[in-house]
């Protein structure tokens, strides 16, 4: 006797035999039903509900009459585990004893989609890289003398129709102690479905992976629940080769003066990873032997000396890679302790300045999927910029230099509590009010009184600066209006040029000329990359603009476009992405087809190389003033609320350009 | 215009267009002519002979004149490296002008076969696992900013036709300095056509390989050269794991009372075998680098301890080995400097007694390619028998511990200068002569007068006590003939029983009851081992029987026979083998093929395991007679020139059994 059933929302169907468990149905349907424990009834990742009522559409009747009554295996699961949702059984109890409609709920599901924070980038759709297997293995016996590894096969041949599955060394060293541990029944972490890389006594349900974003000055890592997607710890550090160098430049100069010397940040960046995955673990609560993945960004310098890798020639012209393709090597062979098995994914790199970070970001905001034009600027000591969409998409590097960071200003600082971080100025008194990181409160409320200020941020320096240019203290041009130094305490004379004193006391901050320029410099450069790619493509202006990145994502976009940090368009359209890079390492953690969707996406992405195209040069000259376009001003001008033009003291007229 | 070209020996041909390089040619047709430059003259790999005269079979006229002449690339290939044999072309050179019969002498096919020295076994055939390929790369250019890799990957693409090949990080943290030490003109070693394990600057052409056996006293390595196959430079020590214990189970001993202890056996071996991959190099005058891949042969807990896996479940029943197969891995990860992505092949274990110096063993004999039922045993503290044919292999290990090679003997020693090799005993006056290791006289010869004695080894052993008892001082149970005490100094009374005096000096030398027993014991293992797998397969004696190790090799087969160490069978059919382990380890280092057949040779192979065969325990006290056939007796009796049976005096008259 046979029955039929149809799982949802799938629509699979077929016809099974009576007593057939609802999970063979599905397996041998290809439905996607979960099971780590291969229908033991321990795992629970099986739940199913059977749906009630006549299915005209399929011509049956489905009733929950239709399978083998709730069991004691259910009832066990009950008891130890707790209850199931209503209506749920576990599928692979429930046996077919007439027609069937089941519905696999989304949570039984081994591609899981998981909804990310922010609407405009595509979802995370759970793609394990590495699955859980549960099996009972054969105890070895003197009539049969195959290996410990032979009889792992066996069972996962046997109970999960799993074909041979290889192990490193490292892995085949713990094997033979685990299966002794567990009395012969242990829960296997398959790679790809094809490579043992843990094996734990028992039954074990949970899986977990590392994402890090490896920064020039921070390293940040996520550690996920690879089965949810879920993030249980997120950690953060300076990165340790800031002691040879603080910029990229400095720290290939050092591996060029002191031969050997990549050894050295390698190791120093390894170990970081490192003790950021055991903070992390000690997070979450969860066992270093438990992380079975590492997925890593990071611009290329660092993603070589991660890997070991001579950064020498990306030091200099013409940059080139070594390695440029997405990468996977063994945790262990990089320094890193997780699972003994366990692997380290590294992005790919676009090019010698554009690396697997902006692949990262690439992967995260999915430029390629849209029909929309959109431009994507990562902004740091350099400017990595995307833009296009699912036609074509090209990529640059810009040196926008340090200046967005706070360094190379005078008053600059890192973000960290003490610096000013938003700026005001009173249009007419040129007073200023700031609020500093670690207060909520602006310097005019009293809340404020003892708020310690020890310099401004990158953010506070385009806000400053913007305000000083909406407020007319400097021109378009970025020189200071002299004359104002006459009227207002506020414009001090420097030498043969005037400052703009943004706080008085301890230390004091001053505005120089040198500053303003060097933030016209670090804009027009982040300016004229971008402008290069849009003509490049020639299918005209952002349709939507992503500022990502840890500056990116915290500068008010209203001032980015108030000092023309990116081409003319509509305000609204300009957005913060957050941290795209660290974004694009997790899914590349938990989604395995992503990673080949990212390496196809990077190898046809059109690099150009700023430094060789002759636009560039003079895209870069004329995007020094602020702002460049006029119209944008305008439209700035209403959103910041600019008083009205003052016409009547000269030296203060806005030239129009 | 098209040309037909029909390539001898394969017989491949087809029609190409005029101008059609020879080379090109044969790699469209699939014919197996080698090269290392990709045709650009440097090699001289792809040497052909165009064939003269009227083919009727194909219906053409081949002639020199219907190539290309003799054109500047040859004339500078000759003025550098030397004449070609006479006739002979370059094949990348001579390009089709008209119909030709091209000839490929064996040695510019790739896979050559070579002859072995002996004629029994299988001849190797070269399949290369590493090929070197020469390409010209790309230099890096900033309007392509591709990685190093990519453009080696490209280069090999475009001049060999081979798909994305991959690199470990140890290989691609040198391909920068190795791209621009060689002018972008580098040789790619290519692992399985799928991994580059190396790449040298400029143009090479050798590649090297060393084949171990890991024995528990001595490890063997043998550099070959991986194209030639020939056998450079062969080097071997002692194993130094011996400070940890004699035998193999007191070094499971070790590791069980000291935790960990397993790693310090493993370091000691690794360090052992790099040291010998280090003094063969030198012998042998090549780089560390320039050797591509080492193979390994060894009993399963060398083998484990090698590979860093946990010996102790191998000290005891079940004798569970964690790994059976083949296993192939870095050679860094093991502990080897060899070539940055060199790999390491162990041979599989065939069972927990029966190791990959087995597999390596039946791998050079090939009994399973054989019509006839072939016996093999490898000799040592345990002896690995296979028995079986072409229709089916049974393999068993029988515990003869290590009186084979002279260990607990009270004389005994290891094979070395100094100990008795070869001994004769008078049949009338009992008087010994012999030969030690180190002279080349017997001992009653006026050479030997100075010639210090230390010791009897192993094969010494064996034959002392099969003349004691072709002298009829032992009976056939090894029991001493007390009433020769009165006739003969020799026999001399020791406690309650008797001893040989086999040598009168410093040291003397005597052979004891005790000793005569341990030898009985050993012989009767391998007797019933032996005895039990044909008794399993049922088919009736071996009609070949091939001692091999280093015991196997240098055992007299007429002395093994008159002992009874071999169930009975034609005396001309037992041969000396040589060190199997060790040519099955070179085989799998220079053929490819080869790794996968034993691999399935050994899955197929039906293991015995002697304690819980029932009948092997009364088979080995059976065996303890000597000899235990009478017939074998008789022939042995003729062969070694037995004098006539003496019937005058009882107490030496023979007993038939």
């Amino acid at each position: 006797m046979s029955h039929r059933i149809v799982f949802t929302p799938s629509g699979k169907r077929g016809e099974f035999e009576d007593g057939v468990s609802v999970l063979e149905a599905a397996r041998k349907l290809g439905v996607d039903l979960d099971s780590v424990c291969g229908g033991r009834g321990i795992c629970s990742r099986c739940q199913i509900e059977i749906a009630q009522g006549e299915f005209s559409k399929h011509a049956l009747v489905s009733s929950a009459d239709h399978a083998t009554p709730w069991n004691a295996v259910e009832q066990r699961y009950v008891d130890k585990r707790g209850a199931l949702k209503p209506g749920r059984r576990l599928g692979c109890q429930a046996r077919l004893s007439g027609d069937l409609v089941v519905d696999v709920p989304p949570e039984s599901q081994v591609h899981r989609q998981v909804v990310r924070k922010r609407a405009q980038t595509h979802p995370i759709v759970i793609d394990p890289i590495v699955r859980l297997y549960y099996v009972e293995v054969a105890e070895p016996d003197m009539h049969d003398p195959s290996s410990d590894l032979r009889r792992v096969q066996n069972a996962l041949r046997e109970q999960w129709s799993i074909g041979e599955a290889r192990a490193s060394l490292s892995v085949l060293a713990g094997l033979q102690k685990t299966l002794r541990a567990g009395g012969w029944k242990v829960t296997v972490a398959l790679r790809k479905g094809e490579e043992i890389v843990a094996a734990y006594p028992g039954f074990v349900d949970r899986a977990y992976g590392v994402a890090f974003d490896i920064g020039s000055t921070t390293i940040a890592a996520h550690l996920c629940d690879l089965e949810s997607g879920e993030v249980l710890a997120s950690q953060g550090m300076m990165n340790p080769q800031i002691r040879f160098g603080e910029d990229l430049m400095s720290r290939v100069s050092y591996v060029m003066m002191n031969p050997g010397g990549e050894r050295e940040l390698t190791a120093a960046v390894r170990a970081a990873v490192d003790s950021l995955i055991g903070e992390a673990a000690r997070e979450a609560g969860v066992e270093r032997a438990s992380i079975l993945e590492v997925t890593v960004a990071g611009n290329p310098i660092m993603h070589h000396l991660f890997l070991g890798l001579d950064p020498t020639e990306l030091g200099g012209a013409p940059f080139a890679l070594t390695l440029d393709g997405g990468y996977e090597v063994r945790a262990a062979e990089v320094g890193l302790q997780i699972a003994p098995g366990g692997y380290v994914y590294a992005l790919p790199c676009i090019a010698g300045h554009v690396g697997a970070d902006a692949a990262g970001v690439a992967l995260a905001e999915a430029p390629y999927l849209r029909d929309e034009l959109t431009l994507i600027a990562d902004v740091g000591t350099n400017a990595e910029i995307l833009f296009g969409n699912k036609d074509g998409l090209l990529a640059c590097s810009s040196p926008t230099g340090p200046a967005f960071e706070g360094a190379q200003i005078s008053c600059g600082q890192r973000a960290a509590p003490g610096a000013i971080e938003r700026v005001r100025i009173d249009r007419e008194t040129l007073e200023p009010r700031f609020k500093v990181i670690g207060c909520d409160f602006w310097s005019d409320e009293p809340g404020f009184a003892d708020v310690a200020v020890t310099g401004v941020c990158g953010s506070g320096v385009i806000e400053v600066i913007a305000e000083m240019f909406l407020s007319r203290i400097i021109s378009q041009d970025g020189l200071f209006d002299g004359a104002l130094a006459e009227s207002s305490p506020r414009i001090e004379p420097v030498g043969r040029s005037f400052a703009y004193v943004l706080h008085e006391g301890e230390p004091r901050l001053l505005i120089y000329q040198t500053d303003v320029r060097a933030i016209q410099l670090a804009k027009a450069a982040l300016y004229a990359g971008a402008k290069l790619l849009i003509d490049k493509r020639g299918a005209g202006p952002p349709a939507r603009v992503t500022l990502v990145g840890a500056f990116g994502n915290h500068i008010d976009t209203t001032y980015a476009m108030a000092l023309g940090l990116i081409p003319d368009c509509d305000l609204s359209a300009v957005v913060n992405g957050g941290n795209s890079a660290g974004d694009g390492a997790r899914i590349a953690l938990l989604n395995l087809a992503a990673r080949a969707e990212i390496e196809e996406v990077v190898r046809r992405i059109e690099k150009i190389e700023t430094a060789i195209e002759p636009n560039f040069q003079a895209e870069f000259v004329a995007a020094m003033a602020l702002p460049h376009a006029s119209d944008s001003f305008e439209n700035l001008a209403r959103a910041i609320k600019l008083p009205q033009r003052r016409t009547t003291e000269g030296g203060r007229r806005r030239r129009r350009p």
